[in-house]
């Protein structure tokens, strides 16, 4: 009997989300410490970058920039890390030794989620106006706040493999039939989904608390906005990941 | 009378620390889930990176190509921060419209800071052992911890010439003397030291806290850990960057 990689454990799957769920509220409350900053999303003229090579906005061309240096580095072999940009360097590390634990795939849903984090997320957690001075600390911590999320929804694909691992048959199934509804089903827990949505509202209320008078939580960020963007957003979002991967785990 | 900068106000000087030690905290808490992992301060074949063209460490290697990108968007134009590596390009933004807050001065301790983050820092808040899955990972957290220590050391440029201003018939006479130990006693008060390592406390152990079992802080990072690493390093450093900004204060 195959050895079950340690990342395809349940256990160990349950955890990385749990710790990631402190990355995203961490990298949250470093953008909300910023306005809006709009410019920094808009392209041409209307941008803060207006440079004649290139039509980009600031943060596009910062994000492609910094993803070329990290595929490089070879973080786009990994099966936790997927680019929102296309046009990547080959690395110039050697591949990873340890087998690749996930079926190979190409779901990847950067680019919903580029789009819903500036026109949803931005706005809900940050104040409105612009502060030229922290364009480039703002477009930091975009890139931050984009990485977790793509990181936290593409984990679906672990979930997703570890139960069609348990149960096979019943997954074969379900993808022949093309059962989307089926599937997800299958894999989801609502008493699960409702201690996630629980624990972000103590993340977001506690590691935003003012250390100058602990008893009130403070505006740093709204605890319902953060619960309010997973249920909306995130976990819908890594179904529909989970129900891409699966639908095409049974091809070679 | 001419205006006093809003980043030389005492007050947003202040609250600038204070968000700081925030940032400190929750990239301290990010490396922590990785291991010492020291392949990646090693240099050539003991190193994780080991290429033909370079006989850099990985961290050095990833700090270097950052800041080349970071440098190409203006970052280092700001009086805020500084960078740890040289040979890096000019920006391709045009210079900020502000005027620069701060005395033009060439004040840089950030080579000390590397060497005191590898050797004491991370042994200090990481889990002995190697982790060749999360080299990639480990060196970004290295980078933005190096980041956030250099800007909250460094800060104390802000501190120093908000007092130069308030008293500059004061300080002249103790720069002109090279008093060293007079500035440092004019500029630091000590009750404010005490409540900053107070906050820090309380800070390590509210946002490394388990929301599982929230009456427990875990041993995610240890509290004290923290607040050593600011009394013996963050502190002084600090101190350092105000003396020597000052002792050069009156230069052109």
């Amino acid at each position: 009997m195959s050895v079950v990689n340690e990342k395809l454990k349940l256990e160990n799957i349950r955890s990385a989300l749990i710790r990631q769920e402190d990355t995203i509220v961490f990298d949250f409350l470093e953008r909300a410490q910023f306005p809006v900053n709009e410019k920094v999303y808009k392209e041409g003229s209307e941008g803060c970058l207006n440079l004649q090579q290139t039509d980009k906005s600031f943060l596009e061309f910062l994000l492609h920039e910094e993803e070329k240096l990290y595929s490089l580095v070879r973080r786009y072999a990994s099966p936790e890390e997927y680019p929102f940009t296309s046009d990547l360097p080959e690395p110039i590390l050697p591949d990873f030794k340890k087998p690749f634990p996930l079926h190979r795939n190409e779901v990847n849903v950067n680019a919903e989620i580029y789009d819903y984090y500036v026109k949803e997320i931005v706005p809900k957690i940050c104040a409105n106006g612009n502060d030229s001075d922290n364009f480039g600390s703002t477009a930091v911590s975009d890139i931050r706040c984009l990485q977790s999320l793509s990181r936290r929804i593409h984990y679906g694909k672990f979930v997703a493999e570890a139960k069609f691992l348990a149960n096979p048959e019943k997954y074969k199934k379900l993808i022949e039939a093309r059962d989307s509804e089926g599937i997800i089903n299958a894999i989801v827990d609502p008493v699960q989904e409702g201690r996630v949505l629980q624990r972000l509202h103590y993340k977001a209320l506690t590691y935003g608390r003012d250390s100058a008078d602990p008893t009130k939580p403070t505006d740093k960020i709204n605890a319902d906005t953060v619960v309010s963007i997973y249920k909306e957003y995130v976990i819908p979002m890594t179904k529909k990941v989970e129900i891409d991967y699966l639908l095409n785990r049974l091809k070679d």
